[in-house]
């Protein structure tokens, strides 16, 4: 914490004192890194998917992968970090497995940041998947095992499923969903992972204004739930610290 | 700076005792704020323009406009503040005015912020338009002038058009270009706009990596140029000390 610390304090001298970005200066430890954004809608949120090229502003989408990189590009000009976002609409668990030798491990990341588990609740109930915590905990355990042996040196970065109650959210979703959040966390904690927890946080949000406000369907985030979530990733894997 | 100051000192304790963002919390003085986005296509970023509510993620394009949006939205859940994207690509002052009283006079903004003059000069070197440093001035000052009367309450802001020497960008530009954003630096400060300067910080950011980084073609920004531009807006409008 020190060392954040001495640099936030660094940083607002700087601001006092010129008008250039805080980060306008190359960060060290940076070099060769590549971040991937893996998971469903949330984290697809609209990118082109015919675009596959890393930092391509359309082929980031519009939500917390984008407001990331916008902020991991600008901290970072002296290293040539590359950025992708593979998360695909409507994705669970298995899908995912389907597609992770293609969208994931072929892309050799260096990060690898996963978001996965409301489809797996939220179409069992819709019947159109059928899955349980236990289930998900499993194949989402099986899935970063896989990735851990064919990419030994990821740092992999696990974030929390999470809701609010609007929408299509109620109160029929718990105790259930509380029980494949627990499932995300034990799955972080075995593969070594970094955990980035976010229901609570947005819990929290929703009571100092509305649940909507963060999440207007109650799944996908509105533009200040993406930022909300990439500040969150930001305080938890401190990249800086490296 | 000061409050500056001491506010960043206080998020660094934050940061260190919290997992919830820093900004959570209601900020006072935000409710019943517009912010308006005008410009060509570096405020455009892509939007969606058959979309045109407020705060909606495609309608706000996916450049500096997104970036702010989603910044203070998060900072300010507890106000209504309602965040709108009107740029258009290829436009030049006298486009603006064109469109002026359905794209901003109708929509009543309390903050007005203004990107225009890459197109006045550069599609006058390709011979599509017809202008100069000193045409673009004087129509640039009447569009404020107009703006004063329609909406007296309005908080004017002006960024400096800026260029980075790459791309379609070369020393032939100069020292022409350097007239107009001398011209809009005149324009802010006789209408009493903030001036968001942001060429002079390109050229350093530029120094620093290189001038491609931050606009690929010498006009319009990469993510980490959007963001640049995004933190400079922030730094020099402070709507959190208003």
């Amino acid at each position: 914490m020190t060392s954040r610390r001495d640099f936030l304090a660094a940083s607002a001298a700087a601001v006092g004192a010129a008008r250039f970005p805080t980060y306008a200066r190359p960060q060290p430890g940076m070099d060769g890194t590549t971040v991937l954004f893996q998971g469903d809608s949330i984290t697809d949120a609209g990118r082109n998917r015919s675009r596959t090229g890393a930092n391509d502003i359309a082929a980031l989408g519009s939500g917390y992968p984008l407001l990331l990189a916008a902020e991991l590009r600008e901290r970072h000009p002296g290293s040539d970090l590359q950025i992708f976002n593979r998360g695909v609409s409507g994705n669970t668990v298995p899908d995912l497995q389907a597609r992770w030798q293609v969208d994931t491990i072929a892309l050799a990341p260096t990060i690898l940041s996963i978001l996965i588990g409301v489809n797996d609740i939220w179409h069992t109930r819709a019947k159109t998947f059928s899955g349980t915590a236990a289930t998900y905990e499993t194949a989402y355990a099986a899935l970063l095992a896989t990735t851990r042996t064919a990419l030994p040196g990821v740092r992999l970065v696990v974030l929390e499923p999470f809701v609010t109650r609007v929408g299509a959210v109620d109160e029929s979703w718990f105790p259930e969903f509380d029980e494949y959040r627990a499932a995300a966390a034990r799955v972080a904690k075995r593969s070594g992972a970094l955990f980035v927890p976010l229901h609570e946080m947005l819990q929290e949000l929703g009571r100092s204004s509305s649940p909507a406000y963060w999440a207007g369907d109650g799944v996908h985030p509105t533009l200040a739930g993406h930022q909300a979530i990439a500040h969150q990733w930001l305080r938890v894997v401190k990249l800086d610290d490296r």
